[in-house]
């Protein structure tokens, strides 16, 4: 965390000062502003989140509720959303307030006596092998109360605007605010009145009933599958052993239940299989009291018993497995003739079953990709092309999730009689953990996204995937620091240079790259507007192979410590050593990520993804990659 | 963390809901109060944050400022303080927040050519060999701003009383509220206007002028030494290449310098030594501009050089070394015959150079040390007689921080060409770290310190120093977690039985000490109050020898599974495996902590300390140990 270089600061330094637009931010709707999302759920969160950190654009996040959301029905948040979590500055928070799922316990009937379950397998979650974050249950309440934090720290100082209600849009392409919305108050002092607000872009973050996403035409495609299923989360008495691990509990009738065990030590969350239901009977189905669930859970969990003593919240719904084509207000035959101006994120373009915990991580995915991108054509940094790829990207990811979550749904609801094999559940969540944690995820070149050509210079950081972090060490105080953290989500590209051998100060690739950057007319940081800080747009950051005593930090090209503030004081933080522990002797970023020791250039976008990876002679491919990324250099 | 065991919670779990005194406290300071802190510094708000556990009690701190501290003098964390913050629910954040001293440099005159400084050592920080948490620098009034935030979560809901100067005390000890405290509004509305009120107990935090001190007729003694230095807290620009980590740098001319960088990056604090000073010109060294300060800080680093771009803090000062006798108003001669009612803390006892980065952190361990006793008291817990055990305790831990304090900051001053060896202060600081760091307390022999008797059951947990934390499995959830971070500072005190090798449930030592424990009426959790929950008064944790997959969680002893809240919820969290890792093969807390194979019964304090180690059989020993602390039982 870097603060003091703009005076001393006395306060809380994780809340940055107003500026630009949150300084005299209205309190109340106005009639136009730059971006409108509609709906705080966890993608609205995660872009207002993302937005705020940009004072110049005039964000508002409007919700039908008139006050926070009290309890919230997602609860799994994979590991990948953790990673997030830390760049917006509070995934320590989250950690120490939710469950952490160590492993998946599987639980069959007893072949010798099958009236009864027995734990039949107790597999580590997989978690632990992808990234250094854990696997957690909190719910999505408080996961919006963290965002909702972060929204006010930042810059842009973001309030949601509660009690309005999506009504309409229409976009008029030849305006200055292109988007007309109609909206009525739907709570508080506004209940029932209806207004027209104008934005440049608007973002439909209002679930699986989502009434933008019918504005702009787009239609939910799929089936709805007749399983119905009751969700409790309540506290109880009980002797069944694994109340407080994840399992998946198959009985020998066919009945089954995922318990997912919840924050605080107590609460837990049963999902009991209510059976195949008739279509005509659904109605019926979903008015099963709580008594009824609780006594479907007691055959299941049988020789077991659990008496319910709370109940926080439960319902009984059916799966359903839908998808839009497309994510955004244009149509397939307008792309790249005219820009959207209005897109749609998470239970707006996709709706699944909510058994691999995946809802409201993908959906935080899509804002987060969707906000760095309208922020960066509205301040002028990117061509509004940069948009399309929105949907490009994320439309796949939404239909990869619902293959997914269709298959292990599925499975879990399928009698154990008619498994091939009684293990089946758990080898398939064994073999497919990776995707559940969010890191299958790897986007297609595009404009933001290079191509594989090099991925050979680092092999562990595949091209379209997430950065990994790995530690390293800080050189001008020694920290060992994981490098994936000193990454806020500040809406910056960002440029690791992986060093060659030779010695910092000595003629070198590495040097020639920082000689280039410095001062290439196509080099990123210096099309960065004289204005600001020389890292405003792109955070450059150096890793040498040497120790980090051997590293002589004046010798260090000066494009990677810029001179920033007021005072223009040096900043010593972006300069890295690769070898971690006492004396250096520890691990090895190259030799963890494969990098090659002739170095290498790796570019990261602002949401975290890998764009490139390069040489460190390709000065020119750099400059090309911007040159698309920020627009060609006006001449 | 645990929660939702009395009803589903939304918001912050960390916020506890207002119970007793927490409900209806009064804003404005009332004319009698259960405890008086005089003082909202860093000892001050540590026992305010603990008294805030105990909502029965109605506490007030007083603080002559008429609103928040805005830059505080202090800055050093040690590691043990870093571990309090854990109990008290923001270590996490304060390290995030945070610089990390990760090692010391030492700067000495080449020997080639004394005019240019030479780094000539550069030894690890020996608190990563004593503490899993790090050493740090962040500002006094960040950590008194999360004791303020720990008050207000805490049930009491502390806030402090801003405006309100102390002036003198008489103590009645026939009265319900035996002092009598005379105040006078120093800010705010009630300026200059004069008050009395009354308390059962005062706590005087009022630093090195303290009135309480003088008040309760105790003096400091000690000499104060001539030697004055120039601090300053400033952003540079520099080419000193260790200006980001912690140093120690002396020139040729006898000039030195302690760096010590601060907290986000740019910030650093220089204590400059302006020499040894004319005993009549004090007042003229104390007048030294930030100028001369800077021309001296150039002069020693010579060749390098630094230009101070903006000044957040400076100071001249001379180093005292003094010491209070006692801690509270009980005169030798009475102790015994009367328990005090009037105690004092930090600097108030005890005052020496901020070269060790010592003052806050001795001070936070003094209110920590009341706090608790005091509270036991009032609640009727404990017998008064345990209120002697503060001055007792603390008194020593002052006086031998003095001894070292002294021979640190005078080796520091001392030129290169008098010390024996050049390496000397450098070979001082590693050889001593265990002091510096927090973690040379140990207590004598008291009634809540036992003896040393059965001390090897359990070599690595010395009776007397602080609880030191290793990795264990917890059962239910499969959790590796710290042993040490899941004893909050709630007050109350811990029994660990480490078990002996049989399986649960099975007859066996531990078996045998968990039925007296649950039966006896010896026991302290016997003799926790029927309408508390079991847990309230003793927190009771078993640790397993075996595999964590191997316990069976229904055959442990219900003591350690206590039935708690409204609901009557088995609480699972007290249980644990020793071995770690992935498959119970990693590090095993009996192998860390010298815990015998036949098991062993630990019993640590509120305040972390180590208050016995006895055999798994010895219930009686158990028994009368707690009859001291909880007083005996009545006929």
């Amino acid at each position: 965390m870097q603060f003091h270089h703009h005076g001393y600061i006395s306060g809380e330094p994780r809340i940055r000062p107003a500026t630009g637009t949150g300084i005299d931010r209205p309190e109340t709707l106005p009639d136009t502003m730059d971006v409108l999302i509609v709906g705080a759920g966890p993608a609205g969160h995660i872009a207002a989140a993302q937005l705020a950190q940009f004072p110049g654009i005039h964000t508002r996040m409007i919700e039908r509720r008139g006050e926070r959301l009290n309890l919230g029905h997602a609860d799994g948040i994979q590991s990948r959303s953790v990673e997030t979590f830390q760049a917006f500055g509070f995934a320590e928070r989250v950690m120490q307030e939710g469950y952490h799922i160590t492993a998946m316990a599987f639980w069959t009937p007893d072949p010798d006596n099958p009236k009864n379950i027995i734990r039949s397998g107790l597999p580590a979650d997989g978690s632990y092998q992808i990234s250094e974050f854990p696997h957690l249950i909190v719910n999505q309440a408080r996961i919006q109360d963290y965002f909702a934090e972060a929204m006010m720290n930042a810059p842009a100082k973001i309030k949601i605007d509660f009690g309005w209600q999506f009504v309409s849009l229409q976009v008029h392409d030849d305006q200055d605010y292109p988007v007309e919305i109609q909206l009525r108050g739907s709570a508080l002092a506004q209940e029932g009145l209806e207004r027209t607000v104008r934005a440049k872009y608007v973002i439909g973050c209002d679930g699986a009933h989502s009434k933008v996403r019918t504005a702009i035409g787009r239609v939910m495609s799929g089936s709805e599958s007749m399983h119905a299923w009751g969700v409790m989360d309540v506290v109880a008495s009980t002797d069944f052993p694994d109340i407080r691990t994840k399992c998946a509990i198959q009985s020998h009738d066919g009945g089954n239940i995922l318990l997912i065990p919840r924050e605080g030590g107590y609460l837990f969350r049963m999902y009991v299989d209510l059976g195949v239901i008739d279509e005509h009977n659904a109605k019926s189905i979903r008015a099963t009291p709580i008594q009824d669930i609780a006594a479907r859970a007691n055959q299941i969990i049988h020789p077991y018993t659990l008496q319910v003593k709370n109940v926080a919240w439960f319902s009984v719904y059916e799966v359903a497995h839908r998808l839009t084509d497309h994510f955004d207000d244009v149509d397939q035959a307008d792309i790249g003739t005219r820009s959207p101006r209005v897109f749609i994120t998470g239970d707006a373009c996709h709706t699944h079953s909510a058994k691999a915990g995946q809802g409201m991580n993908v959906s935080m995915q899509d804002g987060f990709n969707i906000a760095w991108k309208i922020a960066h054509v509205l301040d002028g940094r990117s061509p509004a092309a940069l948009l399309d790829t929105y949907s490009a990207e994320r439309q796949v990811v939404a239909s990869d999730l619902i293959r997914f979550d269709r298959e292990w749904s599925t499975l879990m609801a399928t009698p154990p009689d008619q498994l091939q094999d009684p293990a089946e559940v758990e080898k398939y969540y064994v073999k497919t953990f990776e995707f559940p944690s969010g890191f299958m995820t790897q986007y297609t070149p595009s404009m933001i996204t290079g191509g594989q050509q090099h991925q050979n210079l680092a092999s562990g950081y595949p091209v379209g995937k997430r950065f990994k972090s790995s530690p390293v060490v800080r050189v001008c105080d020694m920290n060992v620091l994981e490098l994936g953290h000193q990454a806020p989500a500040d809406g910056r590209w960002r440029i690791y240079a992986f060093a060659d051998q030779t010695a910092p100060g000595q003629a070198s690739a590495l040097t020639d790259f920082a000689d280039w950057l410095a001062a290439d007319p196509h080099s990123p940081i210096v099309r960065t507007p004289a204005t600001l800080d020389p890292d405003a747009w792109i955070d450059a950051k150096v890793i040498y192979q040497q120790r980090f005593d051997t590293v002589n930090i004046n010798m260090v090209p000066a494009v990677f410590k810029p001179l920033v503030g007021p005072y223009a004081l040096q900043d010593y933080e972006k300069v890295f050593a690769a070898s971690t522990g006492p004396g250096g002797d520890g691990s090895d970023i190259f030799t963890e990520r494969g990098i090659s020791r002739d170095g290498a250039i790796v570019i990261v976008r602002p949401d975290q993804y890998v764009a490139h990876v390069l040489p460190l002679s390709a000065h020119q491919d750099v400059g090309a990659f911007f040159d698309a990324v920020l627009g060609p250099i006006a001449p």
